[in-house]
């Protein structure tokens, strides 16, 4: 050993073993450096694996398994380890149960957020996957914004906004903007953080299948100003209001007299119809639905994900002809493209059903998706995938 | 009930029940919507709870605790409370131990990450907790962005832009930078998740104690392009060679020879000396003390944090008389602020002695703040929070 490996190498201990008391007591036995969790196998199936020396009962869920069904791991020595597959190329939210506890693997560093559900995360490559993961392409930049929202009364909330790779270079060049709607107990950080939406657009882009547009990614709770650590400590664990705020009606007032405004001053794009999409999975399905309804020849490409004819949640009451009359308003402005996506085994299946035969019954042109899937973020990672190709062509 | 109000309550109801029928068998049952947790009184004492059913043994850890000595919780039924504190104003971290296994708090949705370390997140108020929370001021927007690496030979790596409220509405206005440097095991998004940056100078801004300046987090271990959700999914649990590259002194070629031009070029800044500043905690002290000592003249902020001399890491072995002259050629250069920040218990104390030692044989000026502290995120906030206001005065 030469003198400076030898000085790296006694940083290196100094660092692992010394810096952390506590974690190193604590936490290091928990993850002996020779153990992988979870390791993708050639052939997409997947082993978990974690150390647990007193524990009894461990088992692995995720959502690789529309029906919850944890698989059971076996313990050899301390190690608990399990192979669940092949699976298909996606990537999917786990948690490890420890004697009935859902733990994050505590050797994965990959941990997504929605709501207050904080999970461990699974990426299984050659399909899908590949179009979810981040890949050597080149990145848009996404940044973090706060606006205020004078149409709600609300300053300050925080939205995200990624803009396509070439973007600062290119200071002539103007976009189209899709608007992107999270569902229910979400605010504007799930579309990133389990939704991969940037990365999602990166890679379709470069591979041609998307054209070039800025996406922007909103918090649809008006009584949220942003994601748990981007407000107050002490207001972020209490408002549970969430749901209630969104159905309100105000965020659709807030992105239609705000949020497009500010967009479009302040950044290059094509301001019509035909460079304006909205989008939005579950209450952001219904959202879409308000603000596309309301503001017929706003937005060109539509894209409605696990959400159908919802009629008993309209604040005012819900009026068919009303409803009607706004659907005939939306048919003339002649969007080119209204895309519905629903999973086969969604609970909000049926209101689906009751969309499109209302749709029918209008002469209302729609595309219509249904995956083998469920009222997840499996689908709603998918339908982005398939919807963004079909906008600004 | 009127019928609109029935309608939200239905979907309410859907949503809350129907949504996540894993989560909900699974989940609802640890997250009681009666319980809170943390709990932070009006003595800023603190309670956390935790529903474990079948646990025998449940324990809190954090960083209020500097020996990290766990306090031992109290079943009543099927939920264990403990009480800890009056806490001083700070953030800390914590995890909650279910017989001897870590686990987040599953009733705070307040996580943050340094390396693998994910753990729950506690802010008491009234002090520094006040600095570092998301206060009702106005707020810098931030921008995660690839850059190329030129001078290292890495395309596309991943920092974070932070500019101050009042950027994007002074066209005109141009502010000085300072350059923010994470630890061993980092990367550029520890410093906005746990070390909450981003919110410490938007406080510091708001109440006049800093100067309106752009921050750039940096990712600091050149074989790693990024924090662990912004790099492919196949390498982010595999590379543990962190330290190893961030002793190799590439970084720092790469942040004067490609950051700072990166955003000279792109940013209005004023670019000279009295409007840099470089700062960093431990491995990025070290990277903070190669950079300036290696280029004199060009950063008039300097600020080492809980990081000494370490003579023994250089990696063409240390060598006194080059290290001595360097350092008087940053003295000629006249530096404004030459800060250094050691925590009491700091396990590099020593080489803070030895360090401040060297530089009194030489007459180098310098401030020397030392805190009742470790070498952990309590002291770091803490650090930024004080050498940010001596900054571009």
């Amino acid at each position: 050993m030469t003198k400076s490996k030898e000085g790296k190498f006694y940083f290196i201990v100094i660092i692992l073993v010394v810096i952390f008391p506590f974690l190193n007591t604590i936490e290091a036995q928990r993850r002996p450096t020779d153990l992988i969790s979870p390791e993708v196998m050639p052939d997409n199936s997947v082993i978990f694996r974690i150390k647990a020396e007193n524990a009894k009962d461990v088992r692995v869920v995720g959502t690789w398994n529309r029906m919850y069904k944890p698989d059971i791991m076996m313990k050899k020595d301390s190690i608990f380890e399990v192979k669940v597959g092949p699976l298909p190329s996606d990537m999917y939210e786990y948690d490890i149960l420890i004697d009935g506890i859902p733990n994050l693997d505590p050797l994965n560093r990959q941990v997504t957020r929605d709501g207050g559900y904080i999970q461990s995360r699974l990426m299984v490559p050659g399909g899908l996957g590949d179009i979810i993961d981040v890949k050597p392409v080149p990145h848009g930049h996404l940044k973090a914004v706060w606006y205020d929202s004078p149409a709600i009364g609300k300053e300050q909330r925080r939205m995200y906004i990624y803009t396509p790779p070439g973007y600062d270079e290119n200071p002539q060049k103007k976009y189209p903007v899709m608007y992107l709607l999270h569902g229910g107990g979400g605010d504007e950080e799930v579309w990133v953080s389990r939704g991969r939406a940037n990365y999602i657009i990166d890679n379709l882009i470069a591979t041609g299948k998307a054209e070039p547009m800025i996406v922007v990614i909103t918090n649809g709770d008006v009584n949220n100003v942003g994601a748990p650590l981007d407000k107050s400590a002490f207001v972020a664990n209490k408002d549970n209001s969430g749901i209630g705020a969104m159905a309100a009606g105000l965020f659709e007032k807030s992105l239609v007299n705000d949020i497009v405004p500010y967009i479009e001053r302040r950044y290059r794009v094509i301001a019509d119809a035909d460079h304006r999409a909205v989008t939005g999975f579950s209450m952001g399905g219904y959202q879409t639905q308000n603000i596309t309804n309301a503001n017929p020849g706003m937005f060109n490409y539509i894209g409605v994900m696990s959400m159908g004819l919802f009629s008993n949640v309209r604040p005012d009451g819900y009026e068919k002809e009303k409803h009607i009359a706004q659907l005939k308003a939306l048919q003339k402005s002649n969007p080119k493209v209204y895309w519905i996506g629903m999973g086969s085994d969604d609970f909000l299946y049926k209101s689906g059903v009751e969309l499109r035969k209302l749709y029918d019954e209008l002469g209302f042109k729609y595309i219509y998706r249904e995956n083998v899937g469920n009222h997840d973020w499996n689908s709603w990672r998918l339908y982005l995938s398939e919807f963004a190709p079909l906008c600004f062509k």
